[in-house]
């Protein structure tokens, strides 16, 4: 604790317009300040001394080069809505916000493309896109509270992957300070640069591990128009997967199709006393949006959802008529995070991804693996199926009479060779962070991991970006 | 000579299928084996001694382990369609062409995506996936001849970017071999995999100095519905900017946004004997493609080409009624490059990019430094201006008694400050292989070269893939 206090001064005299603060120093109580350092997990206590505000890109470079002189670690303090610990302050760390870096630098009406400081609200940024008719190209439940410059060190997903494609696509330019406190300017305002190898892509995901990103240029989507909105009832996932290629035969483009299983839809109706969306239950639903400047309602029933082989995969049907019928439509699968909170203590969450061709297997694998070894866990799936990210969440089944939280340990490491054996990722969207450090080698060779460390050595050669996530602690 | 030949054997060895010729061995004649360590530049003759075909990648991974024991010196042999002498083999080096590993390995209908050898020459794979319903996310001049590993390597680029994104967007799963003679794979059936820093994009565009690709999974995009086809004279490269700013807040997506000069213009017209395409000669042009399912020829006249504040930038308009009409329009842009390779000697080409915003100022440096230093030089512009990606093409001027060559040292010296200084890029589309590796600079700072020399050592140690491309020599 002295040891941090005795760079405040050294620290501070790096700050022209920014702001720095000492834990206990008055400004704000123990739970305020200590909230810079956490995200939302709740698996290590954040513990750390100062809290440090820049305004600047300048500024951000002055205080890493201040803590690369003195080998202090860093923690990247965004909107602290990660799912995995990766802006977990747990050991001393100097934290940095870019809360008060949130301006709209520039508005670019050719690529067309926003050029903003990593600090602005994702739900800002949208409106930014959305007032000058365009769409940000990113869309997740954290919106509200995530920064932009967390969405890309950590390649956010969402809903809009499969019709728009992910974040890292639309990331045109970056400014980053590496640990070494050095600035590099990747220019945003071109959507073409081959010219040597593209560093730019190795920030985009890295967790805050090679450099803490403090702006970005990025690219707009188009305006979604009127999307059209369907809620179908299938047999299985191998149903919903043959619906999405029938989908496609047709020349219906998906703006959305999500999944979710009867376990799923049971759970919301309860917690949310709604009515299910069917007289009859089914196996599995799929919610599937499109546009309908290209295929209009009564177009896509003719040709679609009748006659077509996509049809043939459809046990049931509704059609959302209006907006109303639409948000009640998406209000099943959108209401399942919320749903799942309610249960008591906790859910044991899995975000991976498989490939379509091999889910079948890998799903029945799962629950032959529960049935055998975990008979009191229940399994709720639901996710992105179109892009193969399913959300695996298991909960303490009605015969579990303690109703405790599953031993996620033991689950990851049942579950987690069957995503190898099926080419997939044991981390789809949320990224490794300190949760899942220890199950990289699932996703990534041995050779791999050795080359991310040769990587972080080039760009934090005194490891002191987020030291301790993503990369395995070394001996594994 | 003798040196190479020393390694037939051991090279024949790590063949099973494949197969192996050295120069000079009567299969082939000198210029035809030749031909395999030259790309489409000539300023550098090809003088090598053995060429490899192998058949997969275990084939490519022993012969590069091979040559890592051996330090000997690899150049991979695609399509060698390359504007920048990347794919040379000037300096005895190794030639593995990829000509027999062509072969569709899987189509995945739910990605949907096709996974293939690198050697599937770029049409081909073209066919596949329209075959399928889909388009291949790549089109340009070459698709004929280049091969798809190429194109990966390369980052190839092409006149869809504007509308589908860049081909680095689709590539979703790699298998390369390092310089070591490793092969990693990186899945390709999902799209989403937040598993630490994504290695997978440092071998996209690093012309083949970190690995060598021998199989890809590309995604596929939506096919191409009906497309619309204007041509409109504008005023200048301002007025094309702001006619697309414009179109786009009118809600017109572009599918195509391709400019030309009245010099390119009158040089097509000239060579190919075409009428003009206006009864006026005007500065500027535009072929400009757009969905008419998403917006009617009727509609774009009524809303957009009328009456909207993109209609004032458009000083004279052609719309295509049938597809020969369209025909027409594109053939006045994409006879360009036909016409300038008629002008004997030759066109000294550069390929940049430059902001939009920065656009107008830029191409004025440029005219005015040609005028003070380059008066018998002029400049034919065309280009993916939505992309910000322009071909400038110096040629002889009528004034040039001598019709030479102009001095492209000279030029790109007096060029590429101007493009640093805007914030673009020396080479937008084409790669820096050997012809722009001494400008590398002018784009990439000091630091992250350091950075990319850093990278080539983590995945090439023994620097034996593709020497003496793309990095500067040392000491620059």
């Amino acid at each position: 604790m002295q040891q941090a206090n005795d760079h405040v001064a050294g620290l501070r005299a790096c700050l022209t317009g920014g702001a720095l603060y000492v834990r206990g120093d008055g400004e704000r109580s123990e739970a305020e300040f200590l909230e810079y350092g956490r995200d939302r997990t709740r698996r290590a206590a954040p513990d750390f001394q100062i809290l440090i505000f820049p305004t600047t890109t300048e500024e951000v470079a002055a205080v890493v080069r201040y803590c690369y002189e003195h080998s202090l670690a860093i923690t990247p303090s965004g909107g602290r809505t990660g799912l995995s610990g990766g802006a977990v302050a747990a050991t001393g760390e100097v934290v940095i916000s870019f809360d008060r870096m949130t301006r709209l630098l520039e508005f670019d009406p050719y690529l067309p493309a926003l050029h903003v400081e990593a600090g602005m609200i994702t739900a800002v940024a949208q409106t930014h896109a959305r007032e000058r008719g365009y769409q940000f190209p990113l869309d997740l439940a954290a919106s509200g509270s995530s920064q932009v410059g967390g969405n890309i060190a950590t390649n956010a997903g969402g809903t809009r992957v499969i019709s728009i494609g992910g974040l890292r696509d639309y990331v045109t330019g970056l400014t980053v300070v590496t640990g070494a406190g050095e600035i590099v300017r990747f220019p945003g305002h071109i959507l073409k640069n081959n010219s040597g190898i593209d560093l730019r892509q190795l920030f985009i995901g890295s967790e805050g591990m090679l450099g803490l990103i403090t702006e970005a240029v990025i690219r707009l989507a188009p305006a979604p128009r009127r999307e059209a909105t369907a809620l179908c009832a299938v047999a299985d996932v191998a149903g919903a997967l043959d619906l999405l290629a029938g989908l496609r035969a047709a020349g219906l483009r998906p703006l959305a199709f999500e999944f979710f299983d009867a376990a799923s839809l049971g759970m919301v109706c309860e917690h949310l006393t709604l009515a299910p969306p069917f007289r009859e239950a089914h196996a599995a639903y799929v919610v599937l949006g499109w546009d309908e400047a290209l295929l209009s309602l009564d177009a896509a029933v003719e040709t679609v959802f009748t006659g077509s082989p996509a049809a043939n995969h459809i046990i049931d049907l509704r059609l959302a008529g209006n907006s109303e019928q639409a948000a009640l439509l998406w209000k099943y699968r959108e209401s399942i995070s919320e749903s799942l909170a309610m249960i008591p203590p906790a859910v044991h969450k899995q975000d991976v991804s498989v490939p379509a061709g091999r889910m079948t297997r890998f799903l029945r694998d799962v629950h032959d693996m529960l049935a055998a070894r975990f008979a009191d866990v229940r399994l709720l799936v639901f996710g992105h199926l179109g892009d193969g990210n399913l959300h695996l969440n298991y909960v303490p089944g009605a015969g579990g009479a303690s109703g405790a939280r599953p031993d996620g340990d033991a689950i990851d490491e049942a579950v987690f060779p069957l995503i190898a054996a099926a080419d997939g990722s044991i981390s789809a969207e949320h990224g490794i962070g300190l949760l899942k450090k220890k199950y990289l080698h699932y996703s990534r060779s041995a050779a791999e991991i050795q080359v991310m460390r040769g990587i972080k050595a080039l760009l934090d050669p005194r490891g002191i970006l987020n030291p301790g996530k993503v990369l395995p602690d070394s001996g594994r």
